[in-house]
């Protein structure tokens, strides 16, 4: 039998491991901060249609610039965040915001070039900064994990990198960055700036979405995804907005057709539902501050959430409150530092399970 | 305003155009080898049931491994090319055969590595190449479009790439290789070998696919798509035969959750419909025929076709020839060797049209 070590495979990825979280059928899924709230019948409904609307055609290639869906993102985006003035040319979409990020890397990165983040964070960064033959550089968050402005200016000045991420909210932290830090960043950076706003509609008052820093940043990108706040993970939808510049450098090297027509249908259907959908998003909110506040109440420690999960610890054997989770039908994710746990913010009902599961697991 | 030229894109790809055939609306589409037969009021509806089926669950990712769908494709293959042996574990599926052959290079070439291919042949092979940083090598075919074994083996002993592309039948020549070709190019091949059967299913009687070559070549790799012949180039479906340690070396690379609980239910319908969906390649096969004896009866110099489509010239200028058909409502593809031309072959009276206005523009 062959084994992966007798293929010729890339030297750098010898060895390694593939990336995911384990998929594993439990009663309480608290592992990858999907929304907990299905659609309704009635979007089922319209789902189902929108793709029977396009299925007469489905021996057709689709549109390969999806410009109906880009039109209705950026609509949706420019209603969000008012004055932004996006439009279809200055949006973009592909298959989750993991592509989206693919994309970025292959126009902007590749090989001799480098990609900047602080980490911890979402550990897709690196991986596809290094599978499109960038090299990655962690410059670290501040041991609160926080990002201090100086200190992130300094380490782009020191690196000069084509890419810098800033994650906001910081996944698997949780806690947004101030407007300043990455305006700071902008002026410092020498190249594109991707601003990864993933759970950014899940942030507290008084922290603004990067989109507002659009105008005048044509290095910018701010990137967003159906599969958080607007409870589409299975659609697999990312998008950004920037400057009409960076649409088309994406163009050189995206993959030809690569939105079938039936994603475009279903994002676009679910865009005309983003009142149901996103109309979760306060109750996951007011959700995630009572736990957090319950974590604190039981003496853990907790990072100051932006998202729909929460980051909490000390402890000194994770996994092992980790297993005892599991085997008490609550899955979360062992990501992240160390010593710390993260879980995803869920019902009401599935938040009582985690309580009193890591109550019996202390 | 920002211009492309203002933004720090990679070196290599200043001054390239995206690709793409024109997406233009006309009446008779023959540029990008669709299939032109739909699918039935049945399929539709059957595709709008299944994906209400998986909508109730959107708000969660989607498997991330896409069993079902692969023991589908397995099984489907297996049907097909008796004594493959073909199950879950050897077939692979992405958005469409583009991110197929791009997680290939992502695991087998990227930067320092090289891929061979013997042009004219299929476009993205080095586009895609490229992206991933690999150095693409083009050894050429024949003049007479077809590929010596003995000179093909000389070229890959030469270059003794990391992958190698061989296209069957071949895009946008039309014709596919005999099996000697690919069995000298394994023996030879120090890397990976990529057999690109995207049109396949149209092969001429009497030359068997690369399927039944996997046994025993753990470096053979076969690709295929459901955008020709099976009639669903909508859907963005791809994927691929190959040894399980193969499959295992791609986890490494593709990004998670890639086909979306759309994609997947939608492709798993498809396929449960094959027997209405390939019930069409009998009918483009006698088409195509017929269309290859017509061109040549005209005069015209033609490519033996195993694919969808018909390569014939030859034209000292085919711009102008091309412009002509567009005038009279039939868009033809201007690809591959300059003099030459590539129309798909569709409908009886999508042929018909294409053949009254071919007359009047000679």
């Amino acid at each position: 039998m062959t084994s992966l070590e007798d293929l010729p495979i890339r030297d750098d990825l010898r060895g390694k491991k593939a990336y995911g979280a384990p998929q594993l059928d439990v009663p309480y899924a608290l592992n990858t901060n999907e929304n907990p709230y299905p659609p309704s019948d009635r979007l089922v409904k319209a789902l189902g249609e929108a793709v029977m609307d396009v299925a007469g055609s489905l021996n057709r290639y689709p549109d390969r610039d999806a410009v109906a869906l880009r039109e209705d993102l950026a609509a949706f985006l420019d209603a969000d965040t008012p004055g932004a003035g996006l439009t279809a040319g200055r949006v973009w979409a592909a298959n989750g915001s993991n592509e989206i990020i693919q994309q970025i890397l292959q126009a902007f990165g590749g090989p001799g070039r480098t990609a900047l983040g602080f980490e911890p964070s979402y550990s897709m960064h690196p991986i596809i900064t290094e599978v499109s033959g960038t090299r990655w550089i962690d410059a670290h968050r501040d041991e609160d994990f926080g990002l201090e402005p100086g200190r992130a200016v300094a380490a782009v000045a020191e690196h000069r990198p084509d890419v810098v991420f800033l994650t906001s909210p910081n996944n698997p932290t949780g806690t947004a960055l101030p407007l300043e830090t990455i305006e700071a960043v902008l002026d410092a950076a020498p190249g594109m700036v991707v601003v990864d706003e993933a759970y950014g509609e899940f942030r507290r008052e008084g922290t603004p979405s990067a989109l507002t820093l659009l105008e005048g940043h044509p290095r910018l990108i701010v990137t967003r995804t159906m599969s958080k706040a607007f409870a589409m993970a299975g659609t697999r939808l990312g998008y950004l907005a920037a400057d009409p510049a960076v649409i088309e450098a994406l163009l050189l090297v995206r993959l030809p057709y690569h939105l079938s027509a039936v994603t475009q249908a279903v994002a676009r259907t679910a865009l005309a539902f983003r009142e149901e959908l996103l109309g979760t998003v306060d109750a996951l909110r007011a959700e995630r501050d009572a736990l957090v506040g319950w974590l604190r109440g039981e003496g853990f420690a907790v990072a100051d959430s932006d998202a729909n999960f929460v980051l909490f610890g000390t402890f000194p054997d994770r996994r092992q409150v980790w297993q005892s989770l599991l085997i008490r039908g609550v899955l979360i994710r062992e990501v992240g530092p160390p010593e710390w746990l993260r879980v995803s913010v869920g019902t009401p009902d599935e938040m009582a399970a985690f309580r009193n599961a890591l109550k019996e697991s202390r």
